[in-house]
């Protein structure tokens, strides 16, 4: 978990760590990659101290570390640290979050 | 219902559900899929808090659960929540509702 | 008329029915379809609440229904109510109005 | 002067009439219509009310009716009303006036 | 000088009066119009009353009558005032004046 | 370290060097140049005072020298200093920085 | 020194000289005219009083008269004075200034 907490993103960024794709259908069938589809749920794992509105006070982000959010099918900056590939987006883009 | 209790739209956010295309003539006669146009009303099944505007103030959004909608042709981004069909729009990008 | 009470346009929206082409000329001679001008007048059968400013203050819409109105020739969102084809503007796209 | 008094412009648009294009030179000569140039002159016939401006306030377009103004070379919606040919111009596109 | 005393430009506009190209050089060699430069000085013959700013307030134009003033190479609307060529740019875009 | 005391960015712009590549791999194998990825790790070395915002506020850059950063894959402007290579970036273009 | 003492540059805009391109290498050779590289580096010669902001105040330019500046590649625009090349630049796109 090292990774999260030396990297800090900058502004309304929101680091994100994609769930790993189910490679295996409810019925227990193995799927081949490109059956998978593409993953667009995410785990956050850091989060901006937020930006700067027009009258200059800082409007925090709308997601929580821990958080699972759906992301947007295109979009995000790749980035890799500690050797694991995570994304970045922007606060804005994020579609929604899970909750129980 | 469980899927509109778990997803939350971020900021202005509405996610619908479009109404099942009537497949079926007021005469009776069975249209086959193709005839069907393209369904442009849907029910709002989650909502954003809203975004906000210039002073930083949170604008709820204009629909509530429940309600029915008459969404633009284009637009809105697919979401699949337990393997059901739903539809992300902006608030400001629906259309209007019908109220009875 | 039950269209128009059912259906509320969203903001600063404006729903309008345009009227009837002249298929007949002031002289008594009937036009073929195509000799007809498309039409630009229109009767307000709809109004939305109004968008926010800048301020977050409802600005109202600046046509009331029944006003007839002149359209601009491109643009609207055509929208099929109870069988019937109307129109949505946005209030700041209408160019005018007319009194008596 | 009917369609002056029946038809009001929205916002901050300004309707005008192009003055007719002078057919004869100034030594008396007839001009063929393709020797005379674009007329850019105009006299205002209607205004609307002004636009809002971001406090909310609505801003009074700068011309009268009846004031000569200067159209810019290109822009302007054409506008038919009671079989005469009017345009439409926002009252920021309007270059200037003629004063006496 | 009636020409300047009838058109008033709107806005932030400023008409402008371009110096006469130099035909002769310096060592009084005469030079064809093709080696003469654009002409990019410009004398200020009639000015807007400035536009308005976001808080409704009218901000006066940044050149006066009869200051010599730097074109931009391009841009500007060339108008025809009592068969004299003026040029209107918007005050932001000249870019700077003369002075003795 | 002179270079960094003579050149200031204006606004918002931070400088920056980027972190050499590793040219060996953990397990000591020497990487051939093709096979090194782009560096986007780099140091601060020198901050603008920041840009005003619309209130005409100065807002103070969210990095400080010394400090290392993740830079966006593409943008920044190389700058030579004392024959040694820089970045310009806008502070808001700075994906995130890490802390230990 | 005439020229800069009569001309005044508009708003935010910033007149400056570019350093004159280094012609022999610090080893003493010549350098052809190709290979010497695209001077950024200018020197400040007159600023303008500053541009307005939202709120109507001048917000006054960041650099001086006599102030060495790095200027981006590409952009300002060429200005002859007294058969003399200057450029002008926007405040916002000076990169940074040197200081001793």
């Amino acid at each position: 978990m090292q990774a999260f907490r030396k990297f800090i993103p900058l502004f309304d960024r929101v680091l994100v760590e994609r769930v790993a794709a189910e490679s295996v259908t409810k019925g227990g069938i193995m799927l081949p990659e490109k059956s998978q589809g593409k993953v667009l749920q995410a785990t956050v794992v850091a989060v901006g101290p937020g930006a700067r509105n027009k009258s200059g006070d800082i409007q925090p982000v709308s997601v929580k570390v821990g958080e699972k959010v759906l992301l947007p099918e295109y979009g995000g900056t790749k980035v890799n640290l500690d050797d694991k590939e995570y994304y970045l987006f922007r606060d804005g883009d994020i579609l929604g979050k899970y909750v129980d």
